[in-house]
Protein backbone atom coordinates (compact mmCIF):
# COMPACT_ATOMS: atom_id res chain seq x y z
CA UNK A 1 0.00 0.00 0.00
CA UNK A 2 3.04 2.46 0.87
CA UNK A 3 4.65 2.51 -2.63
CA UNK A 4 0.59 2.74 -4.30
CA UNK A 5 0.04 5.93 -1.91
CA UNK A 6 3.46 7.84 -2.24
CA UNK A 7 2.77 7.68 -6.44
CA UNK A 8 -0.77 8.75 -5.93
CA UNK A 9 0.41 11.72 -3.73
CA UNK A 10 3.81 12.43 -6.18
CA UNK A 11 0.80 12.47 -9.53
CA UNK A 12 -1.46 14.57 -7.08
CA UNK A 13 1.27 17.20 -6.18
CA UNK A 14 2.58 17.28 -9.68
CA UNK A 15 -0.46 18.09 -10.82
CA UNK A 16 -0.65 21.37 -9.30
CA UNK A 17 -3.03 19.80 -6.60
CA UNK A 18 -0.49 20.39 -3.87
CA UNK A 19 -2.70 23.13 -2.05
CA UNK A 20 -5.75 20.86 -1.89
CA UNK A 21 -4.76 17.54 -1.77
CA UNK A 22 -6.98 15.59 0.68
CA UNK A 23 -6.62 11.75 1.88
CA UNK A 24 -9.60 10.42 -0.18
CA UNK A 25 -8.28 12.33 -3.36
CA UNK A 26 -4.84 10.06 -2.44
CA UNK A 27 -6.84 6.73 -1.63
CA UNK A 28 -9.09 7.53 -4.62
CA UNK A 29 -5.78 7.27 -7.05
CA UNK A 30 -3.77 5.29 -5.08
CA UNK A 31 -6.74 2.38 -4.99
CA UNK A 32 -6.83 1.98 -1.16
CA UNK A 33 -9.33 2.23 1.15
CA UNK A 34 -9.49 6.10 2.86
CA UNK A 35 -9.78 4.74 5.82
CA UNK A 36 -6.70 2.25 5.53
CA UNK A 37 -4.75 5.76 4.67
CA UNK A 38 -6.49 7.71 8.01
CA UNK A 39 -5.35 4.58 9.62
CA UNK A 40 -1.50 4.18 9.09
CA UNK A 41 -1.26 8.09 8.73
CA UNK A 42 -3.43 9.87 10.80
CA UNK A 43 -3.76 12.97 8.32
CA UNK A 44 -2.73 14.42 5.13
CA UNK A 45 -0.33 16.53 6.58
CA UNK A 46 1.62 13.14 8.23
CA UNK A 47 1.32 11.38 5.47
CA UNK A 48 2.84 14.53 3.01
CA UNK A 49 5.50 15.07 5.40
CA UNK A 50 6.47 11.07 5.06
CA UNK A 51 6.36 11.44 1.06
CA UNK A 52 8.75 14.46 1.90
CA UNK A 53 11.06 13.27 3.82
CA UNK A 54 11.27 9.96 1.75
CA UNK A 55 11.90 11.92 -1.67
CA UNK A 56 14.23 14.04 0.16
CA UNK A 57 16.37 12.40 2.15
CA UNK A 58 16.18 9.01 0.66
CA UNK A 59 19.91 7.55 -0.69
CA UNK A 60 22.03 10.66 -0.36
CA UNK A 61 25.63 8.78 0.63
CA UNK A 62 26.95 10.71 3.78
CA UNK A 63 30.17 12.74 2.70
CA UNK A 64 33.59 11.15 4.39
CA UNK A 65 36.14 13.85 3.10
CA UNK A 66 38.40 13.35 5.78
CA UNK A 67 38.27 16.81 7.29
CA UNK A 68 34.75 18.64 8.52
CA UNK A 69 35.20 21.72 5.90
CA UNK A 70 34.93 18.90 3.01
CA UNK A 71 32.58 17.07 4.44
CA UNK A 72 30.23 19.80 5.29
CA UNK A 73 30.71 21.41 2.02
CA UNK A 74 30.18 17.95 -0.09
CA UNK A 75 26.68 17.32 2.44
CA UNK A 76 25.54 21.36 1.50
CA UNK A 77 26.15 20.85 -2.41
CA UNK A 78 23.95 17.38 -2.27
CA UNK A 79 21.27 19.44 -0.52
CA UNK A 80 21.06 22.06 -2.33
CA UNK A 81 21.43 19.66 -5.65
CA UNK A 82 18.60 17.48 -4.49
CA UNK A 83 15.85 20.19 -2.84
CA UNK A 84 16.47 22.63 -6.07
CA UNK A 85 14.79 19.98 -8.31
CA UNK A 86 11.42 21.31 -9.18
CA UNK A 87 9.53 18.50 -8.37
CA UNK A 88 11.33 18.26 -4.74
CA UNK A 89 10.39 22.24 -4.49
CA UNK A 90 6.65 21.57 -4.63
CA UNK A 91 6.96 18.46 -2.34
CA UNK A 92 8.66 20.97 0.31
CA UNK A 93 6.21 23.84 -0.43
CA UNK A 94 2.82 21.48 -0.22
CA UNK A 95 4.61 20.43 3.40
CA UNK A 96 4.90 23.78 4.26
CA UNK A 97 1.35 24.63 3.34
CA UNK A 98 -0.03 21.45 4.97
CA UNK A 99 1.53 22.43 8.23
CA UNK A 100 -0.76 24.06 11.10
CA UNK A 101 0.37 25.27 14.72
CA UNK A 102 3.84 24.53 16.05
CA UNK A 103 4.59 20.89 16.08
CA UNK A 104 7.89 22.29 17.56
CA UNK A 105 9.27 19.18 15.33
CA UNK A 106 10.30 18.39 11.52
CA UNK A 107 10.84 15.15 10.27
CA UNK A 108 13.41 16.73 7.42
CA UNK A 109 15.13 18.47 10.71
CA UNK A 110 15.58 15.32 12.43
CA UNK A 111 17.25 13.51 9.74
CA UNK A 112 19.58 16.12 8.74
CA UNK A 113 20.23 16.56 12.71
CA UNK A 114 21.78 12.83 12.71
CA UNK A 115 23.40 13.38 9.63
CA UNK A 116 25.49 16.52 11.11
CA UNK A 117 25.96 14.87 14.59
CA UNK A 118 27.67 11.96 12.85
CA UNK A 119 30.40 14.31 10.92
CA UNK A 120 30.73 16.72 13.84
CA UNK A 121 31.64 13.29 16.07
CA UNK A 122 33.88 11.76 13.47
CA UNK A 123 36.08 15.27 13.38
CA UNK A 124 36.04 15.94 17.08
CA UNK A 125 37.53 12.46 16.51
CA UNK A 126 39.90 13.54 14.55
CA UNK A 127 40.82 16.59 16.58
CA UNK A 128 39.41 19.14 14.37
CA UNK A 129 37.54 22.06 15.96
CA UNK A 130 34.01 21.82 14.68
CA UNK A 131 31.27 24.60 15.54
CA UNK A 132 27.88 22.95 17.52
CA UNK A 133 25.34 20.28 15.57
CA UNK A 134 22.76 23.37 16.58
CA UNK A 135 24.88 25.90 14.64
CA UNK A 136 25.26 23.15 11.68
CA UNK A 137 21.14 22.98 11.41
CA UNK A 138 20.95 26.97 11.93
CA UNK A 139 23.05 28.43 9.22
CA UNK A 140 23.27 25.51 6.98
CA UNK A 141 20.26 23.73 6.39
CA UNK A 142 17.59 26.61 7.86
CA UNK A 143 18.94 28.82 5.22
CA UNK A 144 19.18 26.46 2.54
CA UNK A 145 15.37 25.20 2.88
CA UNK A 146 14.38 28.62 3.44
CA UNK A 147 15.47 29.99 0.33
CA UNK A 148 14.07 27.02 -1.61
CA UNK A 149 10.88 27.52 -0.06
CA UNK A 150 10.65 30.98 -0.80
CA UNK A 151 11.75 31.04 -4.08
CA UNK A 152 15.21 32.48 -3.62
CA UNK A 153 18.20 31.66 -5.37
CA UNK A 154 20.53 28.12 -4.53
CA UNK A 155 23.83 26.82 -6.05
CA UNK A 156 26.99 25.43 -5.13
CA UNK A 157 28.39 28.77 -3.89
CA UNK A 158 25.61 29.79 -2.03
CA UNK A 159 25.90 26.44 -0.09
CA UNK A 160 29.76 26.77 0.50
CA UNK A 161 29.04 30.52 1.88
CA UNK A 162 26.97 29.07 4.86
CA UNK A 163 29.20 26.49 5.53
CA UNK A 164 32.49 28.66 5.92
CA UNK A 165 30.37 31.13 7.46
CA UNK A 166 29.44 28.54 10.19
CA UNK A 167 32.82 27.30 10.35
CA UNK A 168 34.10 30.89 10.76
CA UNK A 169 31.83 31.01 14.09
CA UNK A 170 34.42 27.78 15.76
CA UNK A 171 37.66 28.77 14.51
CA UNK A 172 37.87 31.33 17.56
CA UNK A 173 37.64 28.46 19.90
CA UNK A 174 41.68 26.98 19.06
CA UNK A 175 42.71 30.43 19.25
CA UNK A 176 41.08 30.84 22.86
CA UNK A 177 42.23 27.87 24.40
CA UNK B 1 -10.19 48.65 -3.05
CA UNK B 2 -6.80 47.54 -1.46
CA UNK B 3 -8.04 47.70 2.02
CA UNK B 4 -11.42 45.85 0.94
CA UNK B 5 -9.06 43.38 -0.80
CA UNK B 6 -6.50 43.09 2.35
CA UNK B 7 -9.38 41.99 4.77
CA UNK B 8 -10.97 39.59 2.23
CA UNK B 9 -7.29 37.86 1.73
CA UNK B 10 -7.54 38.15 5.91
CA UNK B 11 -10.89 36.57 6.59
CA UNK B 12 -10.44 33.86 3.76
CA UNK B 13 -7.19 33.01 4.65
CA UNK B 14 -8.02 32.68 8.76
CA UNK B 15 -10.99 30.81 8.06
CA UNK B 16 -8.65 28.03 6.35
CA UNK B 17 -8.77 28.46 2.69
CA UNK B 18 -5.11 29.43 2.89
CA UNK B 19 -4.49 26.13 0.36
CA UNK B 20 -6.72 27.38 -2.08
CA UNK B 21 -7.74 31.17 -2.19
CA UNK B 22 -8.34 32.41 -5.53
CA UNK B 23 -8.65 35.70 -7.05
CA UNK B 24 -12.44 34.98 -8.04
CA UNK B 25 -12.77 33.93 -3.65
CA UNK B 26 -11.34 37.34 -2.94
CA UNK B 27 -12.76 39.46 -5.64
CA UNK B 28 -16.47 38.01 -4.38
CA UNK B 29 -15.84 38.16 -0.46
CA UNK B 30 -14.12 41.88 -1.30
CA UNK B 31 -17.07 43.22 -3.75
CA UNK B 32 -14.80 44.42 -6.16
CA UNK B 33 -14.74 42.71 -9.67
CA UNK B 34 -11.98 39.80 -10.34
CA UNK B 35 -10.92 42.01 -13.05
CA UNK B 36 -9.83 44.67 -11.28
CA UNK B 37 -8.32 41.97 -8.90
CA UNK B 38 -5.88 40.63 -11.81
CA UNK B 39 -5.41 43.97 -13.02
CA UNK B 40 -3.65 45.56 -10.09
CA UNK B 41 -1.93 42.77 -8.12
CA UNK B 42 -1.62 40.48 -11.88
CA UNK B 43 -2.02 36.90 -9.74
CA UNK B 44 -3.16 34.92 -6.63
CA UNK B 45 0.75 34.57 -5.56
CA UNK B 46 1.64 38.59 -6.29
CA UNK B 47 -1.54 39.41 -3.93
CA UNK B 48 -1.21 37.11 -1.34
CA UNK B 49 2.80 38.24 -1.19
CA UNK B 50 1.96 41.55 -0.72
CA UNK B 51 -0.61 41.08 1.77
CA UNK B 52 1.48 39.03 3.63
CA UNK B 53 4.14 41.59 3.33
CA UNK B 54 1.91 44.32 4.73
CA UNK B 55 1.09 41.61 7.84
CA UNK B 56 5.28 41.09 8.45
CA UNK B 57 6.72 44.63 8.43
CA UNK B 58 4.28 46.87 8.64
CA UNK B 59 4.94 49.49 11.44
CA UNK B 60 7.74 47.90 13.32
CA UNK B 61 10.49 50.74 14.78
CA UNK B 62 14.06 49.87 13.42
CA UNK B 63 16.31 49.33 16.92
CA UNK B 64 18.15 52.17 17.89
CA UNK B 65 20.68 51.06 20.72
CA UNK B 66 24.10 52.32 20.78
CA UNK B 67 25.45 49.06 20.06
CA UNK B 68 25.24 46.48 16.60
CA UNK B 69 24.64 43.62 19.51
CA UNK B 70 21.87 45.14 20.86
CA UNK B 71 20.04 46.33 17.50
CA UNK B 72 20.37 43.31 16.25
CA UNK B 73 19.54 41.46 19.62
CA UNK B 74 16.27 43.72 19.66
CA UNK B 75 15.26 43.60 15.69
CA UNK B 76 15.22 39.75 15.98
CA UNK B 77 13.09 39.60 18.92
CA UNK B 78 10.72 42.10 16.98
CA UNK B 79 10.46 39.75 14.37
CA UNK B 80 10.44 36.41 16.23
CA UNK B 81 7.16 37.91 18.35
CA UNK B 82 6.03 38.76 15.41
CA UNK B 83 6.15 36.25 13.25
CA UNK B 84 5.12 33.34 15.75
CA UNK B 85 1.97 35.30 15.92
CA UNK B 86 -0.98 32.61 15.02
CA UNK B 87 -2.34 34.74 12.40
CA UNK B 88 1.30 35.73 10.80
CA UNK B 89 2.06 32.28 10.63
CA UNK B 90 -0.89 31.20 8.77
CA UNK B 91 0.22 34.00 6.32
CA UNK B 92 3.58 32.79 5.80
CA UNK B 93 2.81 29.15 4.67
CA UNK B 94 0.07 30.60 2.76
CA UNK B 95 2.57 32.83 0.54
CA UNK B 96 5.08 29.65 0.83
CA UNK B 97 2.38 27.59 -0.32
CA UNK B 98 1.48 29.78 -3.34
CA UNK B 99 4.95 30.54 -4.32
CA UNK B 100 5.48 28.64 -7.76
CA UNK B 101 9.10 28.75 -9.27
CA UNK B 102 12.57 29.96 -8.28
CA UNK B 103 11.30 34.01 -8.65
CA UNK B 104 14.89 34.67 -7.05
CA UNK B 105 13.27 37.53 -4.78
CA UNK B 106 11.11 37.47 -2.44
CA UNK B 107 8.95 40.65 -1.27
CA UNK B 108 9.79 40.33 3.14
CA UNK B 109 13.22 39.50 2.39
CA UNK B 110 13.87 43.01 0.34
CA UNK B 111 12.32 44.46 3.29
CA UNK B 112 15.00 42.84 6.08
CA UNK B 113 17.77 43.85 4.07
CA UNK B 114 17.07 47.23 4.08
CA UNK B 115 16.94 47.07 7.69
CA UNK B 116 19.83 45.10 7.90
CA UNK B 117 21.42 47.42 6.05
CA UNK B 118 20.72 50.63 7.57
CA UNK B 119 21.65 49.40 11.35
CA UNK B 120 24.77 47.69 10.18
CA UNK B 121 25.84 51.11 8.15
CA UNK B 122 25.41 52.79 11.32
CA UNK B 123 27.65 50.29 13.88
CA UNK B 124 30.07 50.76 11.25
CA UNK B 125 30.18 54.41 11.01
CA UNK B 126 30.29 54.07 15.00
CA UNK B 127 33.56 51.95 14.51
CA UNK B 128 32.44 48.32 15.82
CA UNK B 129 33.42 45.59 13.54
CA UNK B 130 29.70 44.21 12.01
CA UNK B 131 28.98 40.89 10.18
CA UNK B 132 28.04 41.36 6.24
CA UNK B 133 24.42 42.65 5.15
CA UNK B 134 24.22 38.94 3.49
CA UNK B 135 25.69 37.11 6.33
CA UNK B 136 23.08 38.68 9.32
CA UNK B 137 20.30 37.75 6.17
CA UNK B 138 21.39 33.63 5.90
CA UNK B 139 22.01 33.40 9.60
CA UNK B 140 19.37 35.37 11.77
CA UNK B 141 16.52 36.27 8.97
CA UNK B 142 16.27 32.94 6.96
CA UNK B 143 16.59 30.70 10.14
CA UNK B 144 13.55 32.37 11.81
CA UNK B 145 11.17 32.23 8.56
CA UNK B 146 12.79 28.63 8.16
CA UNK B 147 11.62 27.43 12.03
CA UNK B 148 8.38 29.55 11.40
CA UNK B 149 7.27 28.18 8.58
CA UNK B 150 8.20 24.51 9.30
CA UNK B 151 6.86 24.22 12.65
CA UNK B 152 10.05 24.45 14.77
CA UNK B 153 10.26 26.37 17.83
CA UNK B 154 11.16 30.06 17.82
CA UNK B 155 11.57 32.32 20.97
CA UNK B 156 13.66 35.44 22.10
CA UNK B 157 16.68 32.99 23.25
CA UNK B 158 16.55 31.35 19.96
CA UNK B 159 16.73 34.67 18.30
CA UNK B 160 19.64 36.07 20.15
CA UNK B 161 21.71 33.11 19.59
CA UNK B 162 20.94 33.06 16.25
CA UNK B 163 22.30 37.26 16.59
CA UNK B 164 25.51 35.75 18.33
CA UNK B 165 26.61 32.94 16.17
CA UNK B 166 26.52 35.67 13.60
CA UNK B 167 28.39 38.20 15.77
CA UNK B 168 31.00 35.49 15.74
CA UNK B 169 31.82 35.43 12.51
CA UNK B 170 32.76 38.68 12.49
CA UNK B 171 34.95 38.76 15.73
CA UNK B 172 37.74 37.34 14.09
CA UNK B 173 38.72 40.07 11.70
CA UNK B 174 39.97 42.73 14.40
CA UNK B 175 42.06 39.98 15.85
CA UNK B 176 43.56 39.45 12.31
CA UNK B 177 44.33 43.16 11.74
Amino acid sequence: MQAAVYAAVGELVSEGHRDSVTVPQVAERAGVNPTSVYRRWGSIDALLSEVAVAALTGDEPLPDTGTIVGDLREWASIIATDITRPQRIVYLRAMVGARVGTPGACPCWDVREQQAELMLARAADRGETVPSVRQVLEHVIAPLYHHVVFGLDVDDEYAHHLVDDVLAMSTRVPAGR
